[in-house]
């Protein structure tokens, strides 16, 4: 019970449902710990930790960095722009190079699907994926979980739609994964040409019905729109996505009944949610970011006590 | 008298005399710390501070640092440049974020006037402003008024002239304030067109002739030139402004009294002060940049202060 | 026997024989200790390190980085890219300025032939020179002369080639003073556009025939090939060098004796060097890495030693 069942964190779906339920359990008692005066633990001063991004990212990465300094594990930050990746120098050798530095745990973000996969065959290191292209985003949705277990009581059972761009989402696709697995039972929505053909034979439903959906669920995850995409052609635009997918607060207060509303930051206001919405009550996008420090330090400890045992 | 009258520290122009004191005081108790061999206090082991610059600064944003490494409080770094700001959030959203990883303390750069009020105003954490657009910069007055405390002995009753582009700068209007509250007399002097109509409202005086100035003061406050500025037509050019308002050996010679130099950094050496100048026994430039550690290290400490008593 | 010749770290040319033995016993212990679980020694609470990094390093500013946690020492980072620099100031300027904050030790990599030396001759602080221009750096040639001793037993009498662009290899350079000075025999080998005629005066004989090279050999140092320098006219194409000086499997298996290959990185696999040569049992090039730590945790202490000592 109290061991997970894998050697890294590369996504959703190599976990089991016993290793979510460590992850959370440990994350339960870390939850704890940010929330004392003192907010650090010794745990992890024999650790050394490289968080490589080879993408930008403001939270995720200072998320991962608090987590990590909470554990007084040592640090080491890479981001690509000052790197020798600049340079030609090939994945593996850049890891290569920092773990003869005596790393024990990599973090990584990179913009090519299964990069961590590809490295935990290649180095020794435990690796981390926070962020492979389309691919998954695993803290993502474990935090995403962990606090809709903390707003409901459990996952199992619960309806959950997520809203917006599914097709080039990670965060979508780890919390299928992690819904699923939890027992919860999943819907997308969103515009046809943003939801992959496949996502049926993963046992989810589409609802292209916004309000329906609403009507439908106990909790909305609500994707970012990244403006990026939506310049081609055959998107809808940012307006006619407001107006079909957006939620404000009268669909919400039409549906009577109170929803759960998640959103995995940063924000449009105004564009996929409203401000009355994202700074509701029944929001809970701030908690999401607090259990992200308490979800990370679970699964680094986790991977560390590993290492431990060796 | 040992508490001060404020919960952040937003601006010179929210202070009274009293908290000045305090922070003085406390700035000796930490010039010693930092002159030790061992320059660490234990101190703020409970504290987690976010530096959150929105416009480039080394040399505030490394004095920050140091002043909180030197407390042991645990530091989260974050800038413009690699931000989700750039992805369209807003401020709030932004510092929400952080705050939700349990952040105490944010010092903040911004470009906008009054960032740091606005942020007070709608966020939990104490507010440090480490310079907001042309309004104030706080710590760099603190740590002037305290440098002159130093050499002279205190600031009551004291001459200061003021010498350079007042008007775009939040270095004087933050100083004026300071300087007025302990009981300094205060000149201004530079171009006509670079000093503000309303300066005389704070009972500031126009010198627009250098060696007067001069003649008059116990301690220059030299700001520096900002060469991107002086393209603008209607400005004095800069080798104008060097013949007019440069401070060289010679003019110093001249005035038969040994005043005090002091700038802010970084120094245009040849423009607005020459090298013999900066360099000489009467600069206290150094000297500056070395109780800028000092004064934020107290600020930080009172304010964390506030935090226990909670 | 046990105390440094010199005050500064700034190139191997001021070192003597007797100083290289002791940065390698010091590092022989400082390698045991990040072999260990808890890797980090409380040596140096009491001194404040300044990396100063005003061309871009990915490899060594991370080792320092790593060897100044090692030993506990505070730490602040400074690169020329958010710098004031860049408004103008001098050298001395931006270095007296932190140091003002207390600095013990400046790291410095500069673009600048002799910025160390000039640097040490103007503020009062440790400077270790991390690379100034196409002159010396001394930590990456201690760190191979360190390894060549770990994998062979000792430096004195082996034969070392370094292949490649030496005319502007800082690498080389301290290279070839520092296996000079341990009793080393050493050849370069490379176009002869890209050899420095007075290389002859340093005792240093030229190869142009890679094979040669090679069957002579027992160490093949490979530089990498700057594709930023292979676009002049007169330089061999990248083409033309991979096939006159890169080292593949078939040349060293046709010289019938195993040499030791190493190679600064980062790697351009396929141009310099092949993967798997780069790759092989031979290879010691992530030994490189490793020592990089504990090498620099050795300098580090031994200047520190002198701190302590006035």
């Amino acid at each position: 019970m109290s061991k997970l069942s894998v050697e890294h964190l590369l996504g959703i779906k190599y976990l089991n449902k016993n290793d979510i339920d460590i992850i959370f359990q440990t994350a339960d008692h870390f939850k704890e710990v940010i929330n004392r005066p003192i907010k650090k633990v010794p745990s992890l001063r024999d650790i050394t930790i490289a968080n490589l991004f080879f993408e930008n990212s403001t939270r995720t990465k200072l998320s991962f960095e608090l987590a990590e300094k909470r554990l007084s594990a040592d640090i080491i930050n890479f981001s690509a722009g000052q790197s020798s990746v600049k340079k030609g120098e090939t994945l593996i050798d850049t890891v290569n190079n920092i773990l003869s530095m005596k790393v024990d745990i990599v973090v990584m973000r990179h913009p090519n699907v299964g990069a961590g996969v590809f490295l935990s065959q290649h180095v020794d290191a435990k690796i981390i994926n926070a962020g492979d292209g389309t691919h998954e985003h695993p803290t993502q949705a474990l935090l995403d979980s962990y606090s809709i277990r903390e707003k409901l009581g459990s996952v199992k059972g619960k309806k959950v739609v997520i809203i917006g761009d599914i097709l080039h989402s990670r965060v979508a696709l780890s919390n299928i994964f992690a819904l699923k697995l939890q027992g919860a039972v999943v819907k997308v929505c969103g515009p046809t040409t943003l939801i992959p053909k496949h996502i049926k034979s993963l046992g989810i439903d589409i609802e292209t019905n916004l309000k329906k959906a609403l009507e439908w669920c106990d909790v909305a995850n609500v994707l970012r729109v990244q403006h990026e995409r939506m310049d081609i052609k055959y998107f809808p635009s940012i307006r006619e996505y407001t107006q079909l997918f957006g939620i404000n607060k009268q669909i919400l207060d039409s549906i009577g009944k109170k929803i759960v509303i998640m959103h995995p930051g940063p924000i449009n206001r105004g564009v996929e949610i409203t401000s009355d919405v994202a700074d509701a009550d029944q929001s809970i996008i701030l908690n999401q970011v607090e259990n992200g420090v308490a979800i990370r330090m679970a699964i680094i400890y986790l991977l560390a006590e590993q290492i431990k045992r060796n």
